[in-house]
């Protein structure tokens, strides 16, 4: 969670809302992405999809199962769809995201675990003060630049 | 939706599921994409995500709101998260996804409206028998291929 944590710095450095993620399979990280929405003018460049697509680039092939995505926040709909896809293990986060969380904040879970016939294991909470203090100052300090 | 529909042709051309897709914005084509998850080894790379990236490309944001999509099959749940990052005015689909279909067939939609404060405009059933069939008959190609 360390290696996903730097990710979300360089976000920070670079105006980015400070979300990191890394891929790691067998105890190596294969794929590390942050958010860059801003600067990639997409609004699918999240830092999961971003380490997915590493991840998968360097495997060679777009099957993830036996990897795990650590990411600093609990992942969106988009993102946990995008990881179901790749068949990825396991999913560690660190806090929760308390307006569009989609694993453990809205529970689209049951439903979605019946249609893909899996879930990936869940680990929630690891660095989770670091992971969540971060993106709360960083959206301090935008507050503060919008005041006149 | 037949340009979308021509899409899903190109991936059938190149041996993926074929499903196609385009952003339209005041009756000009912004943004064309076919399912390349197989050609790009990577599971995000659905029509829709290739078609919402390219869209914001060449709009250089990544906000495409007053734009539509129209999709031959009825999105998932990555890309109707995707879908509703981007901010995209509508969503017209051709036929249900009856394993993982996002909108109509599983209903995560009153909860994500909830969350994300808006849902696009839905229209289903444009071209869907068109659209449905020529999956349909990838599929039973593939079982055919796959039997010895």
């Amino acid at each position: 969670m360390q290696a996903a944590y730097q990710e979300a710095l360089k976000a920070l450095d670079e105006g980015e809302v400070p979300i990191g993620a890394i891929v790691e399979k067998k105890g190596s990280i294969i794929g590390r992405g942050y958010n860059r929405i801003e600067q990639l003018g997409d609004a699918t460049a999240h830092a999961e999809i971003i380490a997915i697509t590493a991840a998968a680039s360097g495997l060679s092939t777009w099957r993830l199962d036996g990897c795990t995505l650590y990411v600093t926040i609990e992942p969106c709909i988009m993102c946990l769809g995008a990881l179901l896809h790749s068949r990825i293990g396991a999913i560690v986060y660190g806090a929760r995201d308390p307006r569009l969380g989609a694993i453990d904040t809205h529970r689209y879970r049951e439903e979605l675990e019946g249609a893909y016939g899996f879930f990936p294991a869940i680990t929630e909470g690891i660095l989770a003060r670091e992971c969540s203090q971060v993106l709360s100052a960083f959206f301090r300090d935008l507050r503060m630049k919008k005041k006149p």
